[in-house]
């Protein structure tokens, strides 16, 4: 008998089926937790509304959970003529509990099956994300509040433009990271709406309950539509990208700022050794590969998006093959990105400041604006102010000189490193990690009390 | 006198600057409300902290409304040498507020005004976008409303899988439509930061009050930390269009639908006359050449959402004049995506419904999972029925034939033909329309007021 | 000791190590033969110029056929630790040759190193692909011989438009092919530059023979700046994926035609039994998942070609460690665009036409072209009898009806359903495969000359 | 009479008209003469094959020219409602030549037409893009001819590698440059394929002589199959901007570097003032503008590409009005490569070079490889060479140092500071601009002859 579920007799050519198969066997081995939390969830449905005993539900409860241990043993394995998790774990179903794991397909396909093992991968892969960031946010923090009163540079179309600070600098960092893990947390709720029931499209001529599976499974909502939810395969993908680019962008952009500012040429951070790497020729080199691999893995990350809108983004509605190759994007994707936080999460806790390379480094021209600032506060149209100071610069005699510690206080609109408001980024930052809390908890919630009443 | 606002005398080379300005003075046309705002605020802070006198915002007030009263009579123009509109619109309060209008840009840059502005037009954009959308989702709605019954061949890989209906179809794209202006909320909800203030990055010597100038803008909170404030250029934007793309997206697949289902094979909806064209060399083609440019249309949406990642993926932090290249797929991306749900509105709402065609269309191997379930409700393990029917078919001889009408009301899972749950379809884009007129609301009072106030 | 090139005794973090290691370690299998051709000749050159002694040249020759032959058993592995090829390489090497081998890094760096490989790579694989294209098209080729006259319909816009034909259809995919296959060998040809003497960027103080390297690896040129070689790392992996993605795009237009053409709506082709696979829930189906995934995996390449131009785009110029991430999209993108072409073939080759179901679906319509160019030989201006055509359609009486056989001979232009030029399209194949011959001659005998006198 | 081609009396929705005409009749304006040029060509052949009398094919070349120079004074304009150029020039034609004209459109469609007027823009536009980036090539050439012995630091990882010199960074670029414009020619030859006589991609049932036409308008060869020149529509377009995203990220990579050398911290470059420009608040700056959007620029080139790519990549094969959407991205990014290299090669030529700074700025560490290498050919294995010189470094007494000149003279292979090879990139150039020359010479030979002999 042949392995995969729709196996009708016919044999695929060997090339076809490898072709097909692809990966999956491999990738999805990432999706076994989920894939048996679908199946616990759909069977005690099924046994509420009179379409398995309880007998039976137990029985595949129990064999599912042996599943799960030989996952988490580590020697789950997914044969490539078993093509798929579903398949894989439905076989491994019916061996240990026989009979009653061939009635655990009634009413679900595999394509609303791997809607929801997505979907419960999604959200909780986003939300490790938002923790691998805040890990970076608070390094920052932490940077900035040790060494927030540090003069840099402060440039604007790679020139130096004002006086700024390690404490300005890293906040920025933190907050642009803080507004990248929103729109992390808004995927997570976008993609809280349970697909499971809606078959291969059409739904099924059976009375499921779909309110009850999408509650088993830590949803609050139901994605109701059928249709819909074929469609959406792709976009619930896309959303968790789009959100893991932002956060990618920032940590790029951060990267790219380590890369100039540990460099020989600006040299007011120093990079931790056991983040700095050699060169096979030079005998001197320190390189920041950690860092140009981040702003190199940031492109990547988006070109996982863009490999997601590009395969979804061909097709009519409704069900096509084509969608399997969202896959991988999704989990690569989600991964990496968690991975680029994680290490420079490390990479910015071992920095050092050089604050005097740092305090040397600015120009007195970075002076201009102040100059023509206090010019404005005596009563110069600002326009005119604009002018003397260029003249004064022309002429090499900026007049009104002041030491870099009474600039940097001076800019002190909100925000600015005069009035960096460190506490409350620090307390965003807490808000942010309760709320990522407060939407892990009714699902890990659920999750658990599956597993714990699977046998019950 | 030059009337660029950093102009020192030096002249650029007439190619550079052409090559510089590139198409800004025409693309800017579209902020210049925004930008008259955004000063109209920033001169009433600066009075209120004591840096101009009310006679002084007075005058601005009046010249910016003379300003605003052109732009809305059509004949605000921006001469290519002024670069952009911030330019332009200073240079003509200063022809009519004289030396008042010399004092508005102090303690603000080009480079944090560009950035309220653009964040104004995507908050508005962003909810003009949410009704268009919802424009098409109704008349979906209705579509349903009105031929819910009418069954149409369900399509999984593009080939007949299970009887589905018009109710379905039509509800199942709007449910997508409504999952995608749900991401145009996040997106309008996260631009709800206020950067004004954070001047070229780094704030200035000045006691500005952010907090106040966001107030005016109908802003509810500040974007704090003004490094932040320039890196997140790009990145506002991509959130807008990555959400103007989902929603792109839903349309493209409509239109592939209905390229398809008002096409000589299925041809079980009839494009409204006034939506079909004509070939300069076949006589007899009516092309449905509105869906295909919908459907080319989500890949362009789509390449203005790259050009922006593209760009500002590049960069390290701070202002980078590259930033500038945001600007156009903007406006762009917003546009056509609100173009395409206006002009799919008016598709579906003409279109018609070929009853007979659609029902004769259904095969009977369509019905090949209902004989099955029905198997599985008399006992028979799923697995086995499947191989039952599957020989069945092979035989030529599918038993338990039944007539559509009962086929469609057997599926009755929620979200099915059977239960298609459509009022609480429109009872949830009623709620989406409350939401964004609640998102619209406060912003709309504050820019009102502001004009009104102007002089005041 | 440390195992890597650089090892200077710091420890890296082992996180750090295991983000910037990556996959090498798995990828840089592909590149085991490039990276011991590259030192066979490279010690060669050495050795010539007076920087190797004889015996030590045989020495590290004996050596690396040791590595290859290793290799080509399957048992060669490269550690995690060891990062890539080029360090697994020569630390096999080192502890085979000893002493000599230690010499071998002289006068190169890893940068030219991996430079060189892939340049070799990418001649061998794009040559690979042209025969694979190749393939594909002669199977096209032949199907439009065995089924010249098959009239089927012909569309625009998806709607009926001119009778078509299955020759007009299969070589006009055919002709596409080979446009793209020419892009291919023209992609080649633009690698055929040796990168190796370039070091890290900037040559070395060391008398290498760069001319005589580039003709013992089989290159016709240098890439004379050594700087320049650095820079272009990415534009030739870019240049070898943009052809492949042509190529992929072809092969994705050809599988979506047969989706369509195999399904009930059209019919006219049928799937060979061993490349269409079956539903898990529907018991009837027969699904084209090998062409959906042909259709999808075309968006894929493109992928793989976006991330390379995205990472690579972001760079000044010179070496950065971020290109290490162009080497996975161009490994991946080429050995995915190659299994494209090869299950193509096989799926064409089995394709089976349904004459009658063709010939049964041209609508009468699509003759009204032709009724209209009857009229315009008869002398009347083509506007003229486009609108007379266009009332004869209207009232249902089109004149001069004719049979089928009789239309697609009259296509008589050049290139139309009557005037295929089958036997040209032939000839310009064999022309090509002549052409990728000829490309792969010098190749293929330089590096097994390299081989041949490894140890001599 | 309606003015459209294919009008049938049906009024299109207003709001639909907009929608599908879209930028068609502004962006249009840059293909009438490529209009007019394939209609002089269709007109004599239709006469040659007996399709049109002499007198009939005079009056239309007559009306042609006419439209030609009204193009060329600059008043030529097209309607929206006519829609597009072909239909534009069309309908000027039958105001002109009355009756003569109807019959132009005999045995083509907008299709074909289309097609080979994009086909002949492209192929002249890639060749004014060689030119332009010829331009930016010896501009480098010179630049390094001027200074090829001024010292500069040479970079990897950003980081001080080893010595460089301006001569190895300026023919760096210019060799980069090189193989991007063999790029286009290579693309520029792939175009060189006339589609006209395809018609609506199954020719048409008239006696159209393809070769005759396609010679008329300097075309070597036919695209053959009429349905793969409708399938190739997006490729040919792809093809070319892909080559000009090659030339723009070389420039775009060029503009990184003098970013950065013109900048404070390297400041080896002064960027000369015409190209330099200020800001609106900070009175010192000089920034390089021009330099970032170049830069920025590269990305929006590539964006284009990916528009192309990704509306072609959707379809199924022949003709869909999706394609219409490949026309504004080919038209800009063409039309703004060319821009980016105009500027950057007025900005290299004006650039000078701080002999001084760039001097003081080598560290001694970029020396160490020069040390290594000089105790390899003192006889120690290079890797023992390696962990020598990284001990004296460590002990900050790097022996054997030498003066600036002597190593930039010692790195002696070829295309290395010590061996340029200036001529040969000179004489490259100049085969470069000759296959250039080639390749225009009988396309503008053969248009200039259908303008002279319209009314022959």
């Amino acid at each position: 008998m042949g392995r995969r579920l729709w196996d009708k007799g016919d044999a695929l050519h060997p090339r076809v089926l490898a072709y097909t198969v692809g990966q999956d066997h491999v990738l999805d081995l990432e999706l076994v937790e989920e894939d048996v939390w679908g199946s616990l969830a759909h069977s005690r449905m099924l046994e509420e509304v009179g379409l398995l005993t309880a007998a039976d539900r137990r029985a595949i409860g129990a064999g599912l959970l042996e599943v799960l241990a030989e996952h988490r043993r580590g020697s789950f394995r997914i044969a490539p003529e078993e093509e798929d998790v579903h398949t894989a774990v439905e076989g491994r179903l019916a061996e240990r509990a026989g009979e009653p794991g061939r009635r655990l397909h009634t009413g679900r396909s595999r394509n609303d099956q791997v809607l929801v093992d997505v979907r419960l991968f999604l959200r909780r892969r986003l939300l490790d994300l938002v923790e691998a960031g805040l890990g970076v946010a608070r390094a920052l923090v932490d940077l900035a509040r040790g060494h927030q009163d540090v003069v840099v540079p402060g440039f604007t179309h790679m020139r130096q433009a004002m006086p700024s600070s390690v404490g300005l600098w890293a906040l920025g960092h933190a907050e642009g990271l803080e507004e990248s893990l929103d729109a992390c947390l808004d995927a997570a709720r976008a993609a809280d709406r349970c697909p499971l029931g809606a078959a291969a499209g059409f739904g099924v001529p059976l009375p499921l309950d779909r309110r009850r599976v999408a509650a088993l499974l830590g949803f609050s909502r139901v994605q109701v539509n059928a249709q819909a939810a074929q469609s959406s395969r792709g976009k619930a993908e896309a959303q968790a990208l789009f959100a893991a680019t932002l956060l990618a962008h920032d940590l790029g952009k951060l990267a790219w700022d380590l890369i100039l500012a540990t460099g020989p040429e600006q040299g007011w951070f120093v990079l931790p050794p056991d983040c700095a790497t050699g060169s096979s020729i030079m005998p001197q080199k320190r390189n920041p590969d950690v860092l140009e691999l981040t702003r190199a893995n940031a492109a990547v990350v988006q070109s996982h998006l863009d490999r997601v809108l590009l395969v979804a983004g061909k097709l009519p509605s409704s069900y096509h093959r084509d969608y399997q190759l969202t896959k991988e994007p999704l989990l690569r994707g989600l991964g990496l990105a968690r991975s680029m936080a994680e290490v420079m999460e490390l990479t910015v806790s071992g920095l050092e400041v050089d604050r005097a390379r740092a305090e040397a480094a600015v120009l007195p021209e970075a002076l201009a604006t102040h100059r023509a600032m206090a010019l404005v506060e005596g009563g110069l149209p600002f326009r005119d102010a604009y002018r003397q100071v260029g003249a004064e610069l022309a002429a090499g005699r900026l007049e009104g000189g002041l030491d870099l510690a009474t600039a940097r206080a001076a800019y002190r609109t909100e925000g600015s490193p005069g009035d960096l408001r460190l506490e409350d980024a620090g307390a965003r930052l807490d808000a942010l990690a309760g709320a990522a809390r407060d939407a892990r908890a009714p699902l890990a919630a659920a999750l658990e009390r599956l597993e714990r009443e699977a046998t019950a």
